[in-house]
Order: structure tokens, then sequence, then C-alpha cells
């Protein structure tokens, strides 16, 4: 099965956590966003447009693997984990690792909202002061809340602080790797505040970079780099 | 099985998802958040603190069914549709609701941000500046643009407008009723507006406010009214 994901080109974007699943899982896929021989961005829009089909997808990522077309981060992950050995096999374990891949889902979003508050379709530059107010309580409380939560699970895990789901690595650890990865990059002073209280998160973050499969994608030049055009952007001014 | 749903007192919120999932289902439930025997507030406050155990919640709704507790609507709606009759049985249909049910969340939630767009934390009154422009986009590019989607999902179903998936009643349908029911209230005139574009939306919440076991919800006070608390919040100055 060669997998293929449709997501805006040079961004890492919400597509990243897709495309870590994939490298981890080894599987042979094309980021057709990012190859112009597989279709490039013209691809990525007739997907969203006319070639939709009876089940279009409202927003990428999508994944088409042969004839089933599916869009959304955690449903696209949740599809995937059981192929690529990402998830655990009992009902209750996926369950729950879905559950946190949704929780990850609107943390990111919320890291999403910070430059972009009051309008989506508007510029950061025009909408600046309202992110300055925004910014200041994700920094204060909505980072903690949920990196405080995330250090919680792994710490509770009776099977060892790891993992966030049982024993084994899962697409919800390589997803809260890259969330850290981006709050790192987007607001660095404030992750490094919050160090001292998130070891088991961060030692998870690390251990992920360091997987043989993941550090040679992040070696690779299929990792596009974070910038100011995706979800965690750093502008100094919103991290003090 | 008797279902316990926690979700905060007196308002629908995300836990009407969940709700009318479990009235159409014909499930015995307790509403406890709004039940003091069952234990009211206080117990929802602990199962998000001490009683949460290994596997905690990040927020409400949570349901719990026996020994196993499940957060984030989508995830819980994924739980019950099997088990109440309200999603299909093949695997490719139910990832198709799932789909739909998380495009029905990420709705869900710009409709609350409309109203808070730089603090969760804080006050409308104290944001309404920011929220008035947040609307503005809401109300012209996002309501059409999501609401567009579903009509397009309906219009294009080859087993007919009714459902958004296949020929059956799915929890994606019941929350795409509410949602209608949300965006009605809080912004009535731009519903109003758009009406003549969403056909079979509008008809698809009409048909699921007729079915019996939902109208006799509807007519109890089990529901609880929409207000100015919760997620959907009518402030005309936002929907001029």
């Amino acid at each position: 099965m060669r997998y293929e994901l449709f997501y805006w080109p040079d961004i890492p974007g919400r597509g990243e956590f897709v495309r870590l699943a994939l490298e981890e899982g080894g599987a042979d896929y094309v980021d057709v966003g990012n190859d112009p021989e597989a279709g490039g961005l013209p691809a990525v829009e007739a997907l969203l447009g006319e070639d939709g089909g009876a089940r279009p997808p409202f927003a990428p990522p999508v994944l088409r693997a042969g004839s089933q077309v599916i869009a959304q981060v955690a449903a696209i992950l949740q599809f995937l984990g059981p192929r690529l050995g990402l998830v655990a096999k009992n009902p209750r374990d996926a369950l729950w690792t879905h559950q946190l891949q949704l929780t990850i889902a609107d943390l990111v979003a919320e890291a999403h909202d910070v430059h972009h508050p009051v309008g989506i379709g508007a510029y950061y530059e025009d909408q600046k002061d309202e992110a300055l107010r925004r910014a200041e309580e994700f920094r204060t409380q909505r980072i903690p809340k949920f990196l405080g939560y995330f250090e919680r699970v792994l710490a509770g895990n009776p099977r060892g602080t790891g993992h966030l789901v049982g024993a084994r690595l899962s697409y919800a650890d390589l997803s809260l790797f890259h969330t850290v990865e981006g709050l790192r990059y987007a607001f660095p002073r404030t992750l490094d505040r919050l160090a001292p209280r998130l070891p088991h998160v961060l030692a998870l973050a690390e251990a992920v970079a360091r997987r043989p499969r993941i550090s040679a994608y992040l070696a690779s030049d299929r990792r596009l780099p974070l910038d100011e055009n995706g979800i965690f952007r750093h502008y100094p001014e919103l991290d003090p």
C-alpha cells in the first residue's frame, strides 16, 4: 500500500502529525503537496474541490489509501495506527490513545489561535494587539494546563513513564513530541520556565527524537522547518 | 449498562452532543452534573481531579461506562455509536461518520471562540471589541464554509440527502442538528440569510427534531435551554 498525504507544501503544519506516523511506521508514502511529480499544490487543491467526490474532505491534511480518503488528523492516525503498529490492539487502549490525540489537537488549535485570535483569514500583523492579549493567557494558563495534563498522564502510567499509553510507542507519543517541538519553537522562554515541571513530557520528546527512523527523518530534507507560516510561530513579542 | 454523563450543570454545552446520542439510543443514563442525588457538580469536579485515576479526563464531557471512563465528545460518540445503533457497522462508514463529527467539533470550537477570542478564562464583556472583529469573519466566512460543506455532503450522499452517512441516522446527524440549533440561537439573522443555500442541512435538523425520542427529549426538562453561559451565545451585537 502506497499512502498519499495531501497537505499544503513548505510547512510542517498539521500534516506533520501524519508524516511522523508514516515515517516511524516505515510506510511507503508520497507527500503530494511537496512533490511536484505527484501533483504538488494543484493536486491538494483539486482534492479539496472537484476531486473530493461524495465524501469530500473539509480541509487538509488528507490521507489517500487506495480508494479510501480520510481527513482530520485524529481520524487519519486512528486509521493508520493499527496498520503501522502505532497503537495498542485492545480497544480500550486504542480509544484512550485517540482521546489523548484529540486533546493534543485541542492544544494545537489553541497554539494556532494565539497568532490569529480574531481573523483566521487575516494577517498576524493586523491582529497583533489581540494576539498579545491571547498569548498571555496561553503562556500562563493554557500551556501549563495542557502540558501539565500530559505530565500527569505519563507520571500515572502504570506501565512506565516512557509512553502515554502502555509500554509501547503510539502515534500519540509522536504527536506530543511534535507539539513540544512546536511550542519550544514558538514559546522558548515559556517552555524553559516550565521545564522543571515537565520532566516526563520532555524526556518523552527526547526519546522520540532519538528513535532511528525519526532521527533519520529529522535529518532529512523531508522534514520541513517550523516558520512563521505554520501553526507554531515564533513572534518574540508573544513570548516575553 | 447504566451510563453516567459527567458535565457542567445547567448548560447544554458540549454535553448536549452526548445527551442527544443517549436519548436517541434509548440508553439508561444519569446526567450526573444535573442530578444532585448522583453527585452533582462536586462529582464532576472530583472526576476531573482526584477521581480521575490513571487515565484522567482533561475536560468534560466525560462518559463513564462501567469501569471505562472516556472524555472528548468525538471519542465518546465513537464509543457509544455501535452500542446505541447510531453508526454504520462497516469500518469505512464508521470512520467517515467520525471524520464528520470531528469537523462539527471544529465548528463548535469556533462558535465558542467568537465570544472568547482572546481569553478563555475572561468575561465576554472584557473582550467585546475583539469579539466584534472575530464575529464578522465567523458570520461571513466560517459559518457559510462549514454549513456549506455539510450541505455538499448531504447533497452528494448517494443514499439520499436525509442523512450525512448512508441511509440511516448516525450520531453525526444528531450533532449537526444541535449545531444548527445553537447557531440559529446565537446568529439568527445570519442563519436566516443563509437558509436558502442550506436546504438539506435545515431539512435534516427538522427531521431530527421530529424523531419520537428526540422530540420527547426536547419537550422534557432534561433539555437545558441555550443561554449566555454556554458555547452558543446570543449577543445581538455579534449578529447585526
